[in-house]
């Protein structure tokens, strides 16, 4: 089933990949420290207004790199409710 | 409630998601790629054992950048369910 044509393709998708898993653990350094800046402050974890307008943001950029707008919805909420998540548990060790 | 110092989280938060939308796209022009090839070659969308090896990469990778591996397991099957949906529609086309 694995030809060298296929393993090509992987080899890009693995190197894209942990490119996303180190983005990923950067975005959640930094959410760490707003979370523990928002608890600190007494801010709500979730801020809808913000979300709406990355939401916003976001589709507009997929949509200039010819990602599907509906999906990087999706991806942005996916990765918003793991924030929130540590936002309320910073939040409640305080 | 946004000062100063949310503003640079933020900033840099927004900047991150923009690598990430880009890197998206591209990873999703390659999936492209590899649903039409195997919709040609009569391949199945899903293949389990792959999806296996990844998971077991990303969520080393993950701990060695301080990431949550089990987000990383979740947010890997989020995006190849996306994935497994566009090849069965590219098989569907063909």
């Amino acid at each position: 089933m694995t030809d060298d044509r296929l393993s090509t393709y992987r080899s890009s998708i693995d190197n894209i990949d942990a490119a996303l898993v180190h983005m990923l653990a950067e975005r959640f350094k930094i959410t760490q420290a707003v979370g523990e800046y928002k608890a600190a402050a007494g801010l709500p974890a979730a801020d809808e207004d913000r979300e709406q307008r990355q939401v916003e943001r976001l589709r507009r950029l997929a949509t200039e790199a010819g990602l599907d707008p509906a999906f990087t919805e999706k991806f942005l909420r996916f990765i918003v409710a793991e924030v929130i998540r540590h936002h309320q548990r910073i939040a409640g060790d305080t």
